[in-house]
This record gives structure tokens, sequence and C-alpha cells, in this order.
């Protein structure tokens, strides 16, 4: 049985992808500063820390590596220096597993690394991040591909999308929908014509579970590959939660700095890893919708 | 007197930078394992802890800083994994110097950083490192650049290209040349048609100086604009010790990853920084092989 690391296991992509490489046969080995809530292996350790998470590495001796951990508070996360710290913790991390034998690591990177444009975006597309949260991410990789190159590490990146599903934060569009219109409270938002590539978080876990168990290397986009207008996302929120009177498009003006599209090119994905989601946008709301429901027991307690 | 923060000043770069920065008005604090040759003020600690070197930029609150330390030994730096530690010294230095207070930040980068191509590099040219070296250069550019857009920081980025000059460690062109052909031993090389950016070390040195005291952001070749062949070099070297039977040109095949040219284009350092170098090749070269004279006693006691 191949053993996994994982980084972010308690995180919103790394909860969902502990079923997806358990389903593939993969042995978790979770490090972090808290267990995560599935059974698997827990090494306790705080990833900012190079020497002891070198430590745990060469005494779990992994095959493969799935990095999800980084700083991801919502609205801070794009402009935070902590972002450089968790640079310097991915490097370190990659590099002490690969020197304690790891032959296979997969990384989270993310398309606010990308030229972001009007064109839907494919893996060879320019990167000129507009955030230090993307450079800090384009940054990392292009150190880590340099490193693997040189110690022979199959390494590839996966560059996340938008996501959405059961267990997001306060602060991100659909769990905020969702959580407000069903507590019967309004929402405040642009007037919803950008275009955004949203997956289910499921489906994102898996597809990193596909990548890392696969041997593509590189660039590998993990998006939906169908971006889709804001608007239409909340207005099938309104549809499922039964009140689209509580939606106020236009009620805030959308950021200069928000391009009118992003969207994934998936062929990658697809193609070269397998992968084929679970969840088209309609099922992944309403999974959403019911699993927020049963979480909170319909009153949108998380507010 | 603006203070500046100083690192790899015991280094070949850096050594030389002393002066220069003191020509300018610059009141010195060198950070490192060992005390620079030159009467400035001197912090020991090690770069590569980050803790450590907060405290003491928390102490020095410097304006400036110009951070030319980074691994550079002969031969094993273009691969080594210890290019990483450097890429979260720097960093952790940079960030730690401006949540001190700093202003002006300048660091060391590599025309290693470029895809090396037939033409002229402008600052502007496409990057695509193919070394460990330069990719991790070029990744921590990425991310300081990023990271000094949030913070308001002034940051340049001095791209160096081939240096010669006095104090050279062995393993390098023109020092090894030179000692070879003064202590009457054979110097083996290429054919020497490639064509190599030569400056002398000290017009390096000056020229990070002036950038440093410049409000110039961004990157700036820090090079010659003028590649000439190895061969002229080697041979220039060959008629100032008299010893032009000594070079066996082709003995060594050149390897099939260096490119035909590698040549600065250096309006931005001429124009927009300003510098003037005081060397051309041929006085460069006389020097460096005079103050070699007079530092081995003339019989290349350095083998």
């Amino acid at each position: 049985m191949p053993r996994i690391v994982l980084t972010g296991a308690t995180g919103f992509v790394g909860a969902h992808a502990i079923p997806a490489l358990q389903a593939r046969g993969f042995e978790i080995h979770a490090l972090g500063r808290r267990p995560p809530a599935a059974e698997v292996a827990f090494h306790p350790v705080d990833l900012l820390d190079a020497a002891s998470v070198r430590d745990v590495l060469d005494a779990v001796r992994a095959s493969h590596l799935l990095h999800l951990a980084w700083y991801a508070e919502p609205g801070l996360y794009w402009r935070s220096a902590v972002n450089l710290e968790w640079v310097a913790a991915s490097i370190a991390l990659v590099r002490a597993f690969r020197e304690a034998g790891g032959v296979r690591a997969v990384a989270a990177g993310t398309c606010a690394e990308y030229a972001w444009g009007p064109d839907r975006l494919r893996e060879d597309a320019p990167c000129a991040p507009a955030t230090l949260y993307g450079a800090a991410k384009d940054g990392t990789r292009r150190i880590l591909e340099a490193y693997a190159g040189e110690t022979g590490l199959s390494f590839a990146w996966g560059r996340l999308f938008f996501l959405y599903g059961p267990g997001e934060k306060p602060g991100r569009l659909v769990g905020d929908a969702i959580r407000l219109l069903t507590a019967g409270a309004r929402f405040r938002t642009s007037p919803g014509y950008q275009r955004r590539d949203f997956s289910h978080v499921a489906d994102a876990a898996a597809a990193f579970a596909a990548l890392v168990d696969s041997p593509v290397v590189g660039t590998v986009n993990i998006g939906s590959g169908s971006a889709a207008p804001i608007r239409v996302i909340l207005e099938r929120i309104a549809l499922l939660t039964g009140r689209p009177d509580l939606i106020d498009f236009g009620a805030r003006p959308l950021s200069a700095s928000e391009p009118a599209s992003i969207e994934a090119d998936v062929e990658r994905l697809h193609q070269e890893v397998g992968f084929a989601p679970y969840y088209d946008l309609n099922s992944g709301l309403a999974h959403t919708l019911n699993a927020t429901a049963r979480r909170c027991g319909g009153n949108g307690g998380h507010f």
C-alpha cells in the first residue's frame, strides 16, 4: 500500500481529499497542527518549523506527497506577508520529502498565478500574478520544478480555480449566499456578470488524488472547464432555497481588479490524468445546500 | 548619514562594495558569519537563521539594504539544493528589513535567470532558467517584487553577468588562467568562441552601490554591455603574462549547455542609474594580473 504524506488535511480541500486518497489505496499520514476529522495516521507538527517537519518525514518515509496546506484566511490571504512563510515552508517540505526517499509529489497552485485575461486559461498561458498570494505560489512552483528536475522527483502542480461545497469558511461566495438565504437574510452582491470557473470541492479533491496517483508532471489546471456568471450561480442558489427575493444584485460594485472571466482549460486533467468530475453546477450546489442544511439545522447557524 | 545593511561583505562582490558604499556616504552594517576585511560595523549572524537575522535588523534599523550573500561554491552552486535555503533566507531577510522600517532594498540576481539565446539580454527578456540556481534566483525575485509592491518597499534587482578581478576563488575562468600562466602551468580550455559579458568586480560592486543609492526599481542588468569571446579574454591574459604557449584551446569540449553568447543590455544601468564603469577589458585584466601578482608573490601561490 503506497504511503502518502498529506498537508492541509483539516482544510477545505484536504478534508475531502482523505476519502479520495483512501479510495485509491493510499495509506495516509496527515501532518499539521490539528488532527483531521477522519481516522488516519496523524503527526502533529507546525509546518512552518522546517526542522521538525524534516524529522517527521524522515520517520514516515512516504513514497507520495500531497501538499495542500497554505495560509488561506478569507479576505486577508491575497496580500498578507504570511504568504512568504508558506513559500519557505513549502520548499523545505518538498526537499525534506525528497531527501527522505519520496518519489512523487503534488502541490496546490492557484489560478491567481496566471495573467488574467479574456481567454480560457491553458497551463502554458503566461503567468503574471496580480497579487502577493499569486506571486508566492508562482515563485514556489518555479523553484520546486527546477528542484524536482535536478533531483529526479516526479512533480506536478495542481492549479486550483474557484471552489464551493460543504465546510466552506465564511467570507466565500457560495457558502455565504447559502447561509444568508437559508437564514432569511439579504445577500448584497455585485451585478454578477463576471464569469468564474467553480468546482465542487469534492471534485477538486478527487482531481488532486487522481493527479498524485498518476505519472503526469508539470502544471495541471483543476477546474470545471466551464465558467458561469456569478449571477447564474446565485440565481441557482436562490431557486434551491426558494428565496430569490433576498439577493440584491448590484448592491455592491465589482472591484476594478476583477476580470470579466476566469475559466480553466481542463484538457490535461481530463485527457492526461483521466479525471472526470462527479458533480455539475446544479447537482453540486444542491448537494452543498443539503449538506449545509443538515449541519446547521437549516437555521444558518454558522452566522 | 544613511545606514545600510550589507550581506555577503566577505564575498567577491561584497568586499569591493564596501569602499563603493563608503564613497557614497553610507554607514555600513555588515551581517554574516565572518567579519569583512574592511573596518565597518559587523553583526555576526547566520543568514540562514531567520529569527536571529530579524533580531539584528530590529536593532540596526537601517534605511537601506544591499543583499549580495548567496551560496556560491564554484562548480556546485548551479545544481545544489542549498540554493533552496538561500531562497528562504533572502525572502525572510527582506521582509524583516522592511518590517524594521527599511525603505530601499537591492538584491543580487543573475544572468542565469534569462532564457539564454542569441540576442543581447534586456531586462524585459523572458526568464526561463536552465539551472536550479537560476530558478531559485528568478523565483526569489518574483516573490520579493510582489512583496515590495504590497508593502511600498522601494526594491531593485541587480542581475549580474560574468565577473573577474582580484580575490576570485579557484574554479573560475580568469583567476584560474592568471594563476596557472603566472605559475608556468598549462591551461586547458575549450576552443573559446563563446562570447561572455565580463565585468571587473570593482565595477560590478560600484554599480550595485549606485543602484542602491538610486530610486530605480525593478531589474537592472549589471554587466559590461559588450561580450567578448572567451578566446580573446584568454589571449589577452596570455599577452599580459607573456605565456601564450601555455594555453591549449580546444583541449576541452564546450559543454552542450553553453550558449554561443551571453551579453547584457546595459541601457538601464547607464541611463537610469547613471553608472559608468572604470575599467575596460584590457585595463581590468591588467589590474587583476598586477593585484594577483602582488598577492601571490608572482608564483601562483594559491594553487
